[in-house]
């Protein structure tokens, strides 16, 4: 397995449903995942999908500037992202990072055990 | 023990290290340790800081605006941060993102497993 191929092909899984379908993003967490959106504390996947689905914009899509990964320990892997989001209707796009823990699942997949978002306001 | 206190104490004590005397972030460090710095991957406490006291600058100033902190299992903790990097002589403020992954130590302190940096280009 190479971890930065994992992790593009994950960054790459997750905008595109984020951007096509928010509500599909609900089975890559789990109860005990913690997601931290400019500064708001979520927990769990289904609290976590209810925020992403409520945020007040329909379309959106996320275009990704770097992916940088390591090795976390314990089979895990954390992936660092940087980009930006062009909301429909919005002349310019917000420039955002973003980090993720992945965790293996005993199916030999991965979910998100951590994941905290920011906008880089310029 | 209050996360979001020792991720403050963590990044205050980190960036006035880096700016006053970046030698000094020796023992954040170990030798299985990580950091990915615009996509240059270095690993071991010694490479590390030899990294990063070689960068093409010699006074900085670090300003925060965020810092982010969650669990990650095993006792450790993932910081992330967002701020500006002043250079001597520069007139403009860098924009930056980084994260951090501590994990804990016998003696009940933390060091840097995992540490990923990246410049945010307007």
């Amino acid at each position: 397995m190479d971890p930065d191929a994992v992790a593009r092909a994950f960054v790459e899984h997750y905008y595109t449903t984020f951007d096509a379908n928010r509500a599909g993003l609900a089975n890559l967490y789990q109860e005990g995942s913690m997601l931290t959106f400019e500064g708001q504390k979520i927990q769990g996947s289904q609290n976590i999908v209810a925020k992403l689905t409520s945020l007040p914009f329909q379309q959106c899509q996320h275009n990704i500037t770097t992916v940088d990964c390591q090795p976390s320990g314990a089979g895990g892997m954390l992936v660092f992202v940087s980009g930006t989001l062009q909301l429909a209707g919005e002349q310019h796009a917000l420039k955002f990072s973003q980090m993720f823990h992945l965790m293996p699942t005993p199916q030999g997949s991965f979910y998100v055990l951590n994941d905290i978002f920011r906008l880089n306001y310029a």
